[in-house]
């Protein structure tokens, strides 16, 4: 009989799987969808190639991504059954809304178990869970901001699409453009809590909604995707140049950490965080100045205040400046992250349906030794 | 710099987390909450005494039951909320449709992230959150009908309630409590998928109702909690006992496997079914005897058809037989399970919720060698 094996906690560097999505180099500084690297794919690709990448996966033709935008179209409106339902869920942050209506929605079309259909009724599955979700997301905003959701307009890509929705506005090409490399960019990242919630539900052969629906609910953990509006907080709160090395002294005295700074993975620059230092510089401004003047401190001070512990700035610090740049409220940052994170989750779950076995680990039980007689106490 | 550590598929037998819930020991086909066997508990005590256990660790005394019973009531019935909500589901399963306003239920309490908040108040929404998904199943099985919803009623425990609910009559009181044996036994069963699953999700500091709503995805999986009316559908397909064994040898040659049969971590008797089969001897009639012949058979036959592979009855085989006898309808086994695995469920969450590290695995990418240069393909 095979032995018990132990793994340390949180399963650090535990390898779970063999997976043809990606990977994150954390020592590296890098990370790749298939087998280009992702911030090269930010650059050069619009949101709808790399959708198509990771879905199919491989870049599509101009005709197949032609025919890709075509299948997508239809799934983008909010459905009768969502304009429906969307206003009774009012009160819901919009991540927990989408967590309540693409639960709906999924069950309304419906979705069949993974294990029951084949890749070309799950990828289709995928397309309209996707397709759908910032038109929830965004729905849920205007229900909150006391306005009416939006539809897509056809004329626009998925994340122009996504602004347009969010504000009533059709925004300039040039911040839609960052958007949509932020967007890009945070498809996928490895193993992540959300990313490995929906590969344990898809092992049990669940539908794709099922999967999804865990994972959006893992992303709104604080740990995981729940406050990228933080170091944008932090920003605030410090104010000016002056008061920079103060502040950042007066939050490590105090044992809080630095929001924005430090990663599971990365112990070098996060390259996300990289790229959008430069997609950020583009627009020129006090606020990235700003923001590039703290950055610099605080990497200098942790390294003084934490040497050895190679703390860099990650993705939360200029996705927050591009996010606020491009008009984007707080209270959107994560679910902006979740309608772009949606088809990294989508491409694992179909990955993990061609596996047929469960993810089913265990435990070791520290209680008393059982058994013990069942008295129900006096008192 | 530590290793990466390479782990079997599925993580079977890998441990990944201390527990003081429970254990199940397959080998010797004994599984226990806290320091008490399970199938002890299912005899000695209610529903709500077991739940008691689950959540705050200990037996109540009687005015502690009487406290919990107290503090669950107001969370059963349907919230004006839900009464507007689950209309409008209407189509959904059951127990998709509990994904769905469950989901919306926490998030209109509103639920904070496990993380931000103590012991008791986790517990309070934990109290919430499994008191009224009985209601919230029943009355979208009653929806299904052309039915309205009930509410539960003030003199029905937690099992005789829910069949209350369900049928809209109140139970005998030795269906109720066979029902509720069942419900006992199924309260928690180590680190299965659903169970694995909200652990995750809690990890990430989400609220509780999003690792719920992950658990429910989860159990609807086909290889998960998805069907276990199949054992009996498997019953009624062999109809006398004439037919039995050319039905089994049927079956096996064409690579099918014998629903009801066979467990992932049991290599002998499942406690649950053996307790089951009691249960159900109780009620003394023909169908009970069938089921009887035909486990026999079956255990033979596979015994001699798969010889070494320890394959016995499991719990889907006599909870079919012992629900079919207490009037509950095949589309709502699942829903019956899932009403008391969500104890389970909510135990493991304020368990996790102590620990403050994420759950990250790792996988390997086995795909083309990256970067490769992203060129857009021309045909």
């Amino acid at each position: 009989m095979p032995e018990f094996i132990e793994v340390p906690r949180g399963l650090d560097r535990v390898i779970v799987a063999d997976t043809e999505i990606g990977d994150v180099r954390g020592e590296e500084g890098f990370y790749h969808y298939r087998q280009y690297d992702a911030v090269e794919l930010a650059r050069r690709c619009s949101f709808e190639q790399v959708w198509h990448l990771m879905i199919h996966g491989a870049l599509p033709t101009a005709e197949q991504l032609a025919d890709f935008k075509a299948a997508v179209a239809p799934y983008r409106p909010l459905t009768a059954e969502l304009l429906d339902l969307l206003p009774h869920l009012n009160g819901s942050s919009p991540l927990d809304g989408l967590r309540t209506a693409l639960s709906a929605a999924c069950a309304a079309r419906p979705m069949r178990p993974v294990l029951d259909i084949d890749d070309e009724t799950r990828r289709d599955d995928a397309l309209f869970a996707c397709a759908v979700t910032p038109a929830i997301l965004c729905g849920m905003w205007r229900l909150s901001q006391g306005q009416e959701p939006l539809q897509p307009r056809e004329d626009l890509g998925y994340a122009a699409n996504y602004l347009y929705m969010m504000t009533g506005e059709v925004p300039n090409e040039e911040l839609a453009r960052a958007i949509e490399q932020y967007m890009i960019l945070t498809i996928d990242h490895g193993f992540n809590a959300s990313t490995f919630t929906a590969r344990v539900i898809a092992s049990t052969g669940a539908d794709l909604g099922a999967a999804l629906v865990g994972a959006v609910g893992a992303l709104s953990g604080p740990l995981h995707g729940g406050a990228p509006s933080r170091a944008l907080d932090a920003l605030d709160a410090i104010g000016s140049v002056d008061n920079i090395d103060s502040w950042i002294r007066t939050e490590l005295e105090a044992g809080r950490r630095i929001m924005g700074f430090g990663h599971a993975v990365y112990k070098t620059d996060d390259p996300r965080s990289v790229h959008l230092r430069d997609v950020a510089t583009d627009f020129d401004g006090e606020l990235v100045e700003f923001a590039k003047t703290v950055e610099r401190r605080v990497v200098e001070i942790l390294a003084e205040v934490k040497p050895g512990r190679k703390l860099y700035t990650n993705v939360e610090f200029f996705a927050g400046v591009v996010m606020e740049l491009a008009g984007v409220p707080r209270q959107m940052f994560t679910p902006t992250f979740t309608s772009s994170r949606v088809v990294g989750w989508s491409a694992n779950i179909l990955e993990q349906a061609h596996d047929s076995k469960i993810i089913r680990p265990r435990a070791r039980y520290i209680g008393p030794p059982p058994p013990q007689p069942v008295e129900i106490p006096e008192e």
